[in-house]
């Protein structure tokens, strides 16, 4: 994966603790931060995408990595690059529809507003650590369960079912262009959580995160995928590697109830062994790159 | 001035307090953030940008904005989108560039890396407001005298050399394409303020500067051409309107020594009185406005 080199790159060259996680935690402000860039074309397409929904979109996806990292989100600011053929009514749209996420106290502060020839939006989010513990991926114990929030594949099958000119069934398409962040589970795991934890959203699929994890942490995975919840009808491929549901995959205490679905257990190893179809597939961190090059393009790789 | 027109729309879409100085001051959080976009072909041409230069610049842009609020520039993300023929060496060196300007421990701590078309640059700054006096475009008052800091014209007359195809006198040049935000200027004043006090860079222009604080503040403001800070040769169309000096204005006590140059000061009044070839010229809001959109195209507007 191209863009993964490139991180390599920016890590070295930057030399810096802070890369790894999708939030920088900055403990000495008590704040977490992260940015998203969401290119036309590349992220999205207008054809099927209204500037209200990529205004959710934007959006959403900024406070799924802050809730990811434990923080309560708190403010966003949001930066455009715009074709002269925008009008105002599309700004009004797009900030209507990104308002519309902002729940709790959530605030946009700011931004930058400039042309382009494409639609850019840059969004950067700040996360407040006060009151929670910040988790990261490097946190996988042995003995801990896996536990996932959200459904899973719902987002990648909206994005088939546009992409060849379907509008339905709604529960998919909705998946895809207004995604909805797990704010209410992620906040009772930092809030009341007293061991180290891992957490990660599932922005680049259910296996990214969970293989991510394991590999950071140097553990195994072993993971139920008849548990992992998802609706009916959706291909197995999309569940595992489809990217954009903005699920959450925490990986905690046995003993910590955290709601959401337990999926499996960390045992010593090293990667995810998954139950599917009464077999054991072992999934090396290799083995799940590969797979999501061959199923996926255009994939936002956070830094 | 299209952004102008957009950034209200903005302001009314989401009726927030926050949207209007350069940096967000999140009181609450003890930071201020602010994020600027950069465009190929918009704000930089890779003709005559390199990418060290264009990280120079990238994070420069943002850290000026920081330090013109008052606040200790702490914390960067980057997130940038970029078209497939950039290779490994771009973004080396492009992160080099970046990393040169971030002195007395400021440090980049994530981000994104997507695909695009054209080179898209997003940058977010967090600034630490801690032991320090955060500015407000609104505070210039009746017997403040007005201070600048830095030269003005240099990074416009840079721009004129290099789009007609010259690389010399270097100083021009290197105004524009490696601009030097005035981080000690700006901490002098915070760190050792008592007053409220207004303070804003030059990216968009001296005279932009000048006018939005004379306006926000609802004063006049008289200014001394002839003590404007410039290098030689530079028209004086250049001096007032030119942007991306990175200069800095900021309006103090009288009794408030913080080196820089003083050119002017507050009387009662609104807009700009302007002291020039034994003339007095007046500049409202509008003749500002449209004297940099007659002078200049692709101007970035911060929200």
């Amino acid at each position: 994966m191209r863009e993964k080199d490139f991180i390599s790159i920016i890590k070295n060259t930057l030399n810096s603790d802070y890369i790894g996680d999708d939030c920088a935690y900055l403990k000495d402000l008590g704040i977490v931060v992260t940015q998203d860039n969401l290119v036309e074309d590349v992220h999205f397409c207008l054809k099927y995408m209204s500037a209200f929904q990529l205004g959710v979109k934007s959006v959403a996806v900024n406070i799924s990595d802050v809730c990811a990292s434990g923080a309560e989100p708190a403010y966003l600011t949001i930066a455009l690059s715009l074709p002269s053929y925008i009008d105002e009514n599309f700004i009004k749209k797009f900030y209507k529809g990104a308002k519309s996420v902002c729940q709790n106290g959530v605030e946009i502060v700011g931004g930058d507003i400039t042309g382009a020839d494409k639609v850019f939006v840059s969004v950067c989010a700040i996360g407040s650590s006060k009151g929670r513990k910040i988790s990261s991926r490097k946190n996988a114990k042995i003995g801990y369960k896996v536990v996932v929030s959200g459904v899973h594949g719902s987002s990648a099958m909206g994005l088939k079912l546009l992409t060849s000119g379907k509008k339905a069934p709604e529960s998919f398409i909705k998946a895809h262009l207004e995604p909805t962040p797990q704010v209410e589970f992620c906040s009772q795991v930092s809030k009341n959580i007293n061991s180290d934890y891992a957490m990660m959203d599932t922005s680049d699929g259910l296996m990214d995160a969970l293989s991510t994890i394991a590999n950071d942490s140097g553990v195994l995975l072993k993971v139920d995928y008849d548990k992992i919840p998802r609706e009916k009808g959706v291909d197995k491929n999309l569940v595992l590697f489809g990217g954009e549901d903005y699920g959450i995959v925490a990986v905690v205490p046995k003993s910590f109830d955290c709601g959401g679905v337990v999926v499996g257990e960390v045992v010593e190893g090293l990667g995810v062994d998954l139950n599917i179809d009464g077999k054991t597939v072992h999934y090396s961190k290799q083995d799940v790159e590969s797979s999501i090059f061959n199923h996926f393009e255009g994939v936002n790789n956070e830094i």
